[in-house]
């Protein structure tokens, strides 16, 4: 059983220099804080534009203590494994802790709604 | 309305020095090879590891002339836009034609998923 233990997610996407890469992140951004209270999630990139984690953390009000970064990435590589978690380590300070999540792509409902959207090229409709 | 009007679907992962990322994109493949003959699907990566488009493409019977590449990707960015047609330009030939399909992210059942899981994290269990 989880508990809803995180004052606040980022959500964290790889960065392109393409302001177009953007949009599907920002539209996902979007719907889910028609869902959920705005102050609850955030968008961040790792690299190649902005905001970084860093600029997210610095626009949040202080009693967001318990702060998860949830990858926005299909898979764990060198990324994941040692840059992230380096900058997270620099970034968490005794006011906060952060705690970095398994990549979106690693959820069984994302999984699933992939094989059913590659089997659905492949089937006549 | 969309046929069943592929030969052969060569799904393209962005690819990745570290062997671990490969992974959920091989089980991914073995999912679907599960539900639609294996000769129906491949995986291949855009850089870093192999196989290639080019790999695949040279394994494939001669009768596969109408393949799709449908990008493992979250959004379109300059590799999408630019660097995956030029190499589809440079693999394309009088004896098949390669088409290059919007990235998976792109999927509303995929974006839902995505939707999901992220609220998931944000709300008690």
């Amino acid at each position: 059983m989880q508990l809803n233990q995180y004052d606040h997610i980022i959500l964290l996407a790889h960065g392109s220099s393409d302001a177009n890469w953007k949009r599907p992140f920002e539209s996902l951004l979007a719907n889910v804080t028609g869902d959920v209270s705005k102050d609850k999630v955030s968008l961040a990139y790792m690299e190649l534009c902005s905001p970084s984690i860093e600029d997210i953390l610095n626009t949040l009000p202080t009693d967001k203590k318990n702060i998860a970064v949830y990858p926005l990435f299909f898979a764990k590589g060198r990324h994941l494994r040692v840059d992230v978690p380096k900058q997270l380590e620099t970034l968490t300070n005794q006011y906060r802790t952060l705690t970095l999540l398994e990549p979106i792509g690693d959820n069984p409902e994302v999984v699933q709604a992939m094989e059913g959207a590659i089997i659905s090229k492949l089937t006549p409709s």
